[in-house]
């Protein structure tokens, strides 16, 4: 029983999602957005920084996946997205939590099974793994899905019996 | 007299400078480098975020001043600037310092009496007004210019006459 967080930062809503790998599946236990509001610019960053702090000190995550950036829009966006994101690294480092990062790609494999997948796919999928009712608000969804996709990674890595996982072709078992 | 921190963050380095303003001129304190190394992304920004609250918790700064980044170079170093720059100002916020950013043209302005100075006329003229015998590292001598440019910027908001600070043409007195 591994908790695990997935942090999907942005200058302006920052999306979380943990779930709880039972070594047969992930388990749904938290997720939501951090909204920076409109304040100055390192109050923003504060609250991106105390919002992920808090989730972690509230649920007690042991290991966060965060998707990696390769490609920002332009140079002003990728630096405001790098400053949320530097924010939100630095709780979970000094929080203790182990740190992935995964490409936009990888997670829509682990969940969907392909690389190409659509956001909504993703959603959709995020939705029948954890067995939500209701759909998660998007960027929540995104943190869930990179939370999922650690899980799966870090479950692949570990010798077969210790975590006890089982996997069909490189897809997250249903 | 309140002393003044300056910090100019960088993925790889990151510069800072501490001075003390007088109220008749402002006298050096501390500067350095925060080296980042070569390790994974979060123990870089880590290192960042505890090198900056080291540097606050030694010296005592109530304020800081940071570089507003208009123009990087591309999105890549954008982001890796970002979350060097998100880490530091989150450090400094948690320490409870009012944050500053001035654009690289303001503090050329400050220290050199015109924005268009190259930085090696930033770097002699903040070992003047520092009364440095010896060059200080490129980073830490921009990190020192922009504190020197926060106490100028400081003093002349504060009503003359509480502040004590006198100024010729725009440009911190020698």
């Amino acid at each position: 029983m591994t908790l695990i967080l997935g942090i999907d930062p942005g200058s302006r809503i920052t999306g979380y999602g943990v779930v709880r790998d039972t070594g047969r599946g992930c388990e749904y236990v938290a997720s939501g957005c951090i909204r920076t509001g409109g304040g100055a610019l390192h109050e923003r960053l504060q609250i991106v920084f105390r919002g992920v702090r808090e989730v972690i000190q509230a649920h007690g995550p042991v290991t966060m996946g965060i998707e990696q950036v390769f490609m920002a829009r332009n140079a002003d966006s990728a630096l405001k997205l790098g400053q949320a994101r530097g924010a939100a690294i630095v709780a979970a480092a000094e929080e203790g939590l182990e740190i992935a990062e995964y490409t936009a790609t990888q997670v829509k494999q682990a969940i969907a099974g392909t690389g190409g997948a659509d956001k909504q796919q993703v959603q959709l999928m995020v939705m029948h793994l954890l067995k939500l009712t209701q759909k998660p608000q998007i960027d929540a969804s995104d943190a869930l899905a990179i939370a999922l996709c650690h899980a799966h990674t870090r479950s692949s890595l570990i010798p077969h019996g210790l975590a006890g996982a089982k996997r069909r072709g490189g897809r997250l078992r249903l």
